[in-house]
């Protein structure tokens, strides 16, 4: 996806987390430490989310980042989700687990994320989940 | 502060949070939202900070800047801490109900900072304080 459209759809899920209460934070997202594109913390307890505003049938992370992922995620041990806007159907919040080795990177097909996953709300806790 | 030794210290201050075992992130500072320069989480517990690189006997924070901190902060239910590089003396971590009301801007002295505030230690819980 380009720069544009990625940071538009950063901007639009920092919109969405703080309307529900939440304090958020977008990376800067330079040098060479990884950070996730957007952190929300809300009743002390965070929530990572790494965007992807992708129109195509199935989501791809590089190995590499993927293993950053997991390692941020384990560090702050906090849940780390990929945040797929999809066009024309809004958010998909995908666990990092849910995702499935391949032989160069980690992945997942829409028809699987529609099946699997979660609201924002369930992420932001109306019905308790995460925090 | 320039902007690049305002980031040079954010960067310094991201590595010496990452060196302790917590995740950080560091904001990308853009828009009309407020977010802390820097928020690591460790045990998914979070901590911000505002990054200052000054050289001044009394450091400012503008009326309106600071009410934004103390906003996000009980959004997240987090600290956040002033995180004042002092030169050659080192990094000072300062509770924003430190700081005290003036006319236009909160401020404190460099005096009563070095008197009253904490080391990273504390706050990444080597002793158990903050997390």
């Amino acid at each position: 996806m380009g720069y544009r459209k990625g940071a538009a759809a950063e901007r639009e899920l920092m919109r969405l987390l703080w309307e529900r209460g939440a304090a958020v934070i977008r990376s800067a997202g330079s040098g060479n430490s990884y950070a996730p594109d957007v952190v929300a913390i809300i009743n002390g307890r965070a929530v990572a989310f790494e965007c992807k505003a992708w129109r195509k049938s199935e989501l791809f992370v590089r190995r590499e980042q993927y293993e950053k992922m997991v390692e941020w995620s384990r560090r702050a041990n906090t849940p780390v989700f990929i945040a797929w806007k999809y066009p024309r159907e809004g958010w998909f919040f995908i666990p990092l687990e849910y995702l499935e080795e391949k032989e160069k990177h980690y992945g997942i097909r829409i028809d699987d994320v529609k099946r699997l996953t979660t609201t924002v709300d369930v992420i932001l806790g109306k019905q308790g989940v995460l925090f």
